[in-house]
């Protein structure tokens, strides 16, 4: 069944979720929760406005699917068809985002799910196994600072009183949070009676970087993941008055971060295939007329292996110690998530390469709830071409057509396994 | 009369506002207003929360000294011992503060000015001319970006229209803000009736850099201020995401902003005697996990000259540009406040040097309400030591003794000239 002939059906139907103007009808539906008017695009975050909005609109539309949705002990929202159980199949995504990011990280792998069931529903096709779909929390990292904080609590991936302890911009922690979202914050941490049921998960994505253009295709399987991780680099100086300080008597830690950040350009560009970036940085206490105290600038570090990546960080720390220094500062480095490579199951990835028409395997730069899952069970993902080359900005796209195929790619694989 | 015998006076009297616990019992009143967890010290901003307290603990207590407050129309407080009238001696300083600032920068100012009139009227003074203790709206210029914004637009060196469309960081207008704060937006702007009144000025202040620690002295008279300004330094590149994009397909603005602040201090430090600071910094959108599409530097530059001034920002302007260019971005340089370079009255302040033991003259690097009002009246400023050298942040102090100092240099000069 094609999106076109979806397009078709009644009104009323579950089919009504497919594809209309455009794109998908679902990312319709949700265009305008959470657009970031300063930033462009969507800031969606945790358990704030239209995260929640977002929540509410997943259970209406997985309800108008006979599906039964429950919010586990970590506030990722499961919707069943069928009574949940054991070696169930997983399919889902997120639909958190980062500050002004695009529409399609994340939500395009949850429309195209319920997509999916909506057509596996009108063409008569009953499961004969558990299968759900999944809406992960907080994968971007953007309140609580931890990148795949839904799929690292609920496998166990990070420990639950650390998780706890995690605070957003405003110093709220995770377990106020989560108590103020509804949940027990003493139940915050590894699910295994949840992770158990899974036998198999796969994640839909829109690409999130030039592959598929590169190939000419719309629909690739993942091979793998970057190794990556979040480390804050401190500076502390001595703040001042910036008019009555003369430029030799001053420790500014501006100076000394500046000169970190020409740094982590140069590390990463000296170790080909390494990525490294500072995308937010916070000056206190950050007026004009005053020379900071103290600047926390944000490192993103990857490349293909955990060694390289370590390695990586390592020359970082040691340049960002030695401007500090010259700058009479100090610098401390502090690790605040880890992720280390994921090679997704060679089986599962060949098998549904095979099955989809011998598509692209492509390599991600990006991290994802199913790189987390594959330590646990076996997992897999597929990627929708993305014609700008460009994410986490309001630029990022998939066409209509190639929306369709992540649909059709993703319905075929399900209606495999159930 | 000193401090010491102020403190005998009996309770109940305007005396009560004199030294107690090791400083000016005024800043001990007002030492938990505006604390800033956070940062350390003080954030006490243009009409919100604790400045609006201060307005309120100052128009309290120059009740408590009988004198009339009013409020001008572009929200500057006036206190008058008598009625208001031409050719009037003014005193004051202001109650805002930088982001985290010290406790003295404005506040000692006001204080000093609120005891000086407390003893001269507990030693049975009359003042034969008018009087008015004055307090500015946002010297520091950290809600609306503009330093000395009160005595700018009190004095007209600011367009009205321009000063009413300023705006805070959410972004809320200058003129709303101050409709809110009770005053008519409309009568924004010079004020030639409130400014043709004074006949004098005289700003004490603590002293922002370390000229008194070094010559051993308590009080100073000023010479001279830096010309000064502030530029806003945008930077525009392409936002995409941290781990998908390679080093060689990025145009990160973070980049050539890092690279530019390095020049700004390279420029600074080939120039001797000037000064330049980015000590605030704007990160659009701000997620770890995305290369940023904007980054907003501001820089503070100072310099003896308006021309050396100027010079300055054009080695930085062309150095930014630079470095945009070649780090695939474009920057855009927009001038927030220019204040040229300020000579106090040379009578005047040898008039006071003499008059109160041949006290040293000191030039400032940091700008004043002073310096603006000097382009229109005969203005003067005293200092009083700052043992720490440090201002604009929690480190900043003034001994007991050096603070009594600066009262009787206010009260003397004071007594000679009404």
């Amino acid at each position: 069944m094609t999106a076109g002939r979806a397009d078709a059906a009644g009104p009323g139907t579950p089919v009504a979720v497919s594809l209309a103007h455009g794109r998908l009808a679902g990312l319709d539906e949700i265009a305008d929760v959470g657009r970031d008017a300063a930033r462009g695009g969507y800031s969606r975050h945790l358990w704030q406005g239209p995260e929640l909005e977002l929540r509410g609109w997943f259970t209406e539309r997985a309800a108008r699917l006979c599906l039964d949705v429950e919010t586990d002990r970590n506030g990722n929202l499961w919707a069943w068809w069928g009574l949940p159980g054991a070696d169930a199949v997983v399919t889902g995504s997120h639909l958190d985002s980062v500050p002004g990011g695009g529409g399609y990280d994340g939500p395009l792998g949850v429309v195209s799910a319920l997509d999916a069931v909506a057509r596996l529903q009108a063409s008569g096709f009953t499961p004969a196994r558990p299968f759900a779909v999944l809406v992960f929390a907080e994968e971007e990292g953007s309140r609580f600072g931890v990148a795949c904080l839904g799929s690292r609590l609920l496998s166990g991936a990070i420990d639950a009183d650390t998780a706890r302890a995690l605070t957003d911009r405003n110093g709220v922690t995770l377990a106020e949070a989560s108590a103020r979202a509804g949940l027990d914050p003493a139940h915050l941490g590894a699910d295994p009676a949840s992770i158990e049921r899974i036998g198999l998960f796969i994640e839909l994505h829109v690409e999130q970087g030039r592959g598929l253009i590169d190939l000419g295709r719309p629909v690739a399987v993942a091979s793998s993941i970057l190794a990556h991780g979040r480390w804050r680099l401190s500076f502390s100086g001595q703040g001042n008055h910036a008019g009555a300080t003369s430029m030799a008597a001053r420790r500014d830690p501006m100076i000394a971060a500046a000169r970190a950040i020409v740094a982590v350009q140069d590390a990463a560009l000296a170790q080909p295939g390494s990525r490294a970036t500072v995308g937010r940085l916070e000056v206190v206490p950050g007026g004009t007329n005053v020379i900071a105290s103290t600047v926390h600038a944000w490192l993103d570090a990857r490349a293909e292996t955990d060694t390289e990546t370590r390695t990586l960080v390592t020359e970082i720390t040691a340049r960002a110690q030695e401007e500090a220094a010259t700058n009479g500062c100090s610098a401390t480095v502090t690790e605040e998530s880890w992720a280390p490579q994921v090679r997704f199951d060679p089986v599962l990835r060949e098998r549904f390469a095979l099955a989809l028409g011998d598509v692209p395997r492509l390599p991600s730069g990006a991290g994802h709830d199913a790189g987390v899952l594959a330590r646990r069970v076996p997992s897999a993902m597929l990627f929708v071409r993305n014609p700008t080359g460009i994410s986490h900005a309001p630029e990022e796209f998939a066409e209509r057509d190639d929306c369709a195929a992540g649909v059709e790619a993703l319905e075929q694989l399900l209606r495999d396994l159930l």
